[in-house]
């Protein structure tokens, strides 16, 4: 176990800026809390909203000093870029929509991101994106904060080990019921970008949430799903984007899995799971529970592992923050995803090569994810029809 | 709650015939039980082997007069049909291959007939026999078991009432392990007839559970599956039938959903599991946990309602044998089929109406299973194209 | 796995008798349908009521013989012993206070018995019947129904095996909530002479499930509990008998325990659970969820043995009527009580030694409950203080 | 749910001192991440260990100023009393045996304390300090951090506003299994001093979790146990205090429970678990699943309450960080703590009233915590015999 604030890098805490996540909103505040529990940023600036008031008032509310308060993002890349202690990174934590022109403005200043996801609407913008990162030579990492979970990791180590031995079947899914009516139109700020077109891209369900689940099984099963079958649906009567999506996938090597992710199925909540199969053996891992993971070796009994309990490997044990039985939740998940990238920036700041065992989402998994949406909204406009998830950029 | 054994529907104990299910089966002996539970059987008579010495032993074993220990099905159904004292039903319980002859031998004779899943090899078999049982006006039971457990009655019936609302989303799944390697070939019976085509059919996981996961995800739902896609798998090799099988599903009225059938999944027993969401709830039943009933009415906490406790419908608590907390399981579910087939099977015989609320199984079940399976391996053939499952027999 | 009805240890089945259990009973309907299970009796005879139309109409609906039909077990007893074809064996499944008299009489009459629990009120009544038992050379056995279950006998042959090392601590309970308010007082037939002292003796909930606790955690640990220090508490306005227990315990052996056993909580509906620790592991069982038991090595994963699954020992698996994810429950539970007597009983009769392995609650067990009742009520009436628990009859 | 880190109830963090917590240790830590998570601290000094050149490697790691690393807590007291800058509050993270003089220290310097548990070794002590807290005015916050967990909030103000009507049982356990074996011999840090008369005072077990357990049991119930009898054993050979406690409890108003405390269980991990019953109903909540409570109105359903979901109380929504679904865990339910003792420090520096809603745990309930130690001892000590918990101080 670590001790997670006593082993810094570094000899400072890194400076972070945010846009988005002002008064409000919600996924702001989560990336907050996410850098401070390991200590290893320190928040000094923002553009917190695009409306002025708000920037300012939500500004003083996190301490920041009143001229590092923004109302323009790219107002604010241009001004740290130009301070001296100007900000080493920063958060992207808008609706979608607005992660292209922030990221890039960032990048161009040289400053490291940390972007929400998914990483932008089209396959065009995500690899513009990627090429400008591997131009800057900077950290990019996308918060697929599932990820950042011991457990999950601990997962992805017991596949790599071969464990499961050559993997078979990979069941997984994301459940939730909070848009099972029509709030969108009740005003529910968090409903009303994510059903919107305009601002959360060509899919709805399947980008929000979706995304989650596909890198998910991916980052646990160390496969590449080559091609897809979807059915995607709006249940709910006037919705413009998909509340449901079935998908079928195959994976390299053979193996073959299936993906739910839906937003109108009450008494789900946040029901992330993974199931995967391999010839000697299953792991299963519920994001509700994260510090379990349920291992069944093939003709013996199930075992349930707990994060930083007997049987946890270092890919987990390392990175937990208590002993086994203190449940580790969400926040801290998504605190690894920080630690993790501070441990990535501080290196390339220090001119040091990165930590390369650590499995960090990267502008890559953002460039795939959106790969992702697109095979699926194509195939499901197509009867369900396979489609091809293209493994890179074509040349 | 039920007094089981204390409510007969008749004076005297039905009089029982058994083919298949002689030493060293499995499914007979689930049978016999199952028909002894409730005391509405006295198994009289078996064809148990097409062996002559091992139906005889198999007999004796059970305590059948010498005299009525067959070794042809055929010659069987002939000489019950005339004694005074014959047989009043038969309970089919052979490898797949041999129901159709079986079956059709016994409702000749004008024997009732209680037949294993699924039903027979081909659609044009299966609307044989469903227009001979419809021409000699017999009982035609076929053991989907599942549907004999109180608290799938009780989804049903919930679901009948209105309780979630018009239904969006069908998830069901039935995942065991014991064919993750290649038993077949090392003498396991069970496992050797199952992934023999000829003896099992066109399909094999599909046909052996995923034919139950299909009766259940419609027998609780109440909704027809109109079209499906299915991506069917044949892991181990050599094997020459699926053992594992994706589907997606269309169901009138909009509904979608998903069946999951596997044998190969590490970790998995047993584990048939059904989800159901509609516009206001959602259900979630398990049969390793057959005694509780997870539902949430869209917007509240979710109640885990218990058979025969508190919220439990007369569908449920008038068939459980014991109280709340009391687990029932398998054997009883199973015994539920027996006793609501006695009840019809004495209605007819006394000329009675049958009782016309029990959702009981029968020979057009068979027919769609028989639909459903030759659906799925046409998709799969075809890459997973949408193939329709028609809703009943061409004219 | 065993094929249960096709091992009979006889050449016939045995012929059974019943005490109690008419129309409106709960237990006796239990006992019947254990009884018929695994096809090893025949119900022939019954005295199930003292009213001479109550026991006839039960008797019909039972099939029985209208000579059979008995209004009095005394009576029972003389003429079933008289017959050619008399009864083997009689169950007694009365309410708590005819325990005695009835099993003195088939005893007397050269009968085997099977017996509810508790055995009888007082410590000498207990010891009459065991001395009766022996001077006879009956089997008598005591239905704890709980110590049938597969997995509680995998738990029992797991302690006796030393895989939990010596033993520490015995935690058991056993909850229900059906009693939380007076239901006695408005005509519950179980409920009234469940709480009243005529017909229940010195105890309410100790005596009811109390002793069920106590005999599962002697069951399995191998242990007999020296001594107890009780508190024990009517809640219920006006109810005579205790309602809710708190007993400490120490064992032979240094080990220590607590005992919970309630009928007044309300979340509870039959909660028998049992966790035992020992230096080198430990061990849990739940009733509600009786085909599981969950394993833990000392310092490593828990693990999850399934009855009848990978782990599963002799003394579970080889009772285990289907596979493992095919649950058994309380029936199944109870009928492997029957099915050892049975084997027994038929030892006896035949002269041959009984089968010794069998661990089947008998007399002796039942004079151990008494003994509990009685240190439990004597301790609580001394404000909780320590009383002894005799091992054996005093000279 | 509650925006944690945009509305601070002052313009400044507060700042905060620590004693002990310095390289090796674990629960310094935990205070440290808990003082982060909703901003409210930040870390300007500390006493962190003993030995000069590892207080200041200590405090290098965690970006202290060098002049603000002391080697001893007095010092610390005096000179940070002294600066105008000086700490607001100091965290106590000491071994038990210096709760005492440190918290003595600082609050005669007129500093508010947050102090881990229990709180000192002897009542006189305990009084002392409560008399001191008093006398100064001072905040006094001991971390009792379960009462933190939104669902134990929820839990408490169910049963204050009469969800479960008059209470009649308490179940509490504190189970564990990392001291089953003589691990203090080996050098493990943790449990010299857990295990040490001289560092743990009079009670091992007891006072290192039964005091969390009996806290938790007051904390939702609102009631007071006024009488105990224990029984101590310490299983481990040579091991000098208790690790195992089985003790029965009474309640003024008539309440009964039971508190089971054990470090020496293998299987069990952090399994603090509360149930209470009432005439109305009944709850269960786990530690080691926080975010779910478990409640049974008498007579309907049980429901599972998801923390910021359907049914959660403001108790408990208005102190989440995420929406239901998205798993708090141990250190957000300490960082309540925290956040709660900033909001009555605040005040108190801005001489406001404090928030009187928050059920914050503070000397007092330290104070009743060691009265809770010396009850059980003294009772184990005279073989269990009840011996009266003390309301209050004596006159």
């Amino acid at each position: 176990m670590m001790s997670p604030d006593q082993t810094p890098a570094s000899s400072r805490r890194l400076r972070l800026g945010m846009v988005g996540g002002g008064q409000g909103a919600f996924i702001g505040a989560v990336h907050r809390i996410a850098a401070r529990i390991d200590d290893r940023y320190e928040l000094v600036a923002g553009a917190l909203s695009s409306d002025p008031e708000r920037a300012r008032a939500s500004g003083a509310e996190l301490f920041l000093a009143p001229d590092r308060c923004y109302d323009d993002f790219r107002a604010m890349a241009a001004a740290e870029a130009a301070r001296p202690d100007g900000i080493d990174a920063v958060s992207i934590v808008t609706p979608n929509h607005l992660h292209f022109p922030a990221a890039k403005a960032f990048l161009e200043a040289g400053i490291h991101v940390i972007c929400d996801k998914p990483l932008v609407h089209t396959v065009e913008e995500a690899e513009e994106l990627a090429a400008l990162v591997q131009r800057r030579d900077l950290v990019f990492v996308l918060t697929h904060n599932y990820s950042g979970y011991p457990m999950v990791r601990q997962a992805r180590a017991m596949v790599a080990s071969g464990a499961l031995g050559r993997l078979r079947v990979v069941q997984v899914e994301y459940a939730q019921d909070w848009l099972a009516t029509d709030v969108e139109s009740g005003g529910q700020k968090q409903a009303a970008w994510r059903t919107d077109p305009a601002r959360s891209g060509a899919a709805g369900c399947v980008g929000d949430i979706g995304t989650h689940a596909f890198h998910l099984a991916e980052f646990v099963s160390g496969l590449r799903c080559t091609a897809l079958a979807a059915d995607l649906t709006a249940f709910v009567p006037g919705r413009r984007l998909d509340d449901n999506a079935h998908i079928m996938m195959r994976f390299d090597g053979g193996a073959r899995g299936m993906l739910w992710a839906s937003q109108v199925s009450p008494g789900t909540t946040n029901g992330l799971r993974l199931r995967i199969f391999g010839e000697a053996g299953g792991l299963e891992w519920q994001q509700e529970q994260p510090n379990e993971l349920r291992f069944t070796p093939l003709g013996e009994p199930s075992r349930t592992l707990l994060r930083a309990g007997a049987g946890s490997l270092p890919a987990a044990s390392a990175i937990s923050r208590t002993p086994a039985g203190h449940p580790e939740g969400y926040l801290e998940g998504f605190a690894q995803i920080y630690r993790d990238a501070a441990d990535r920036i501080v290196a390339r700041l220090e001119s040091r090569p990165a930590p390369d065992a650590v499995p960090l989402p990267t502008v890559e998994d953002g460039v795939r994810g959106v790969r992702f949406i697109h095979a699926a909204v194509e195939s499901s406009r197509g009867d369900a029809a396979w489609v091809t998830v293209p493994a890179a950029a074509a040349p």
